[in-house]
């Protein structure tokens, strides 16, 4: 799969998972809403903070910026199956109104949930993308 | 929600994404299906190995057992959002009977994908659930 097919499959999905890496040197996992924004993908954080969580991805970039993003498909047909990761360079940032207005025109949902929060950027530079069909038999693991 | 309610949920999905370390310190983040035992998380490697990602996995965690599991519900009604994360320790293991037997009781899939290699196992120490009905508002951001 091109890096290009790799990002319009990554685009084409409502939620993506966000890996970061606390300074313990521990995985953490969260699904985020995102927008594209050529090879940048921006993540909100609303406007309630979730104790612990938000703070600590938040913390984690600060701290080691490295991040990895991934969505996939599943299906019970496993020929179906598909993922792709985004690898990045992340950093904390005031959501301005070009982010926000990327943001609310991917999700209807933020015209009631405000995004008073910093988002989240992270600078793709490699996007990796498999699917079952390029190979013989195929499964999620 | 509770630890025993938030196991509940993880186990009601087909797959979930798995969070290593790499050496270098960055995520690394690839879909996995899975069978629960007790408070372990096994996850088959099938026969063909993916070249660099199944690798991958296997060489983050024999250097940094310390990993992370995400399973999660995205919908249009972010009312019905909910994820579920299991914090662990993992090892790499010969796939044994009772293993396979549990994969393939959750996968009929399997009958057709041989699982031949080890598998990854997670002794989960924490299960973290977040439901938006618990929120007034939520978003999975």
């Amino acid at each position: 799969m091109t890096p290009r097919e790799a990002r319009a499959r990554f685009e084409s999905k409502p939620i993506a998972r966000l890996a970061t890496v606390t300074p313990g040197g521990r995985p953490h996992l969260v699904p985020v809403t995102f927008a594209l924004d050529g090879d940048t993908i921006y993540t909100a954080i609303d406007a309630k903070p979730k104790r612990g969580s938000t703070l600590r991805r938040v913390t984690n970039v600060a701290a080691n910026p490295l991040v990895t993003l991934l969505v996939d498909e599943y299906d019970d047909d496993w020929r179906r199956l598909w993922w792709v990761r985004a690898d990045g360079l992340a950093s904390v940032e005031e959501a301005g109104p070009r982010v926000l207005s990327l943001l609310r025109g991917r999700y209807e949902q933020y015209r009631e949930v405000a995004i008073t929060g910093p988002v989240i950027a992270v600078m793709v530079d490699r996007w990796v993308g498999w699917t079952a069909e390029q190979r013989s038999q195929g499964s999620p693991g």
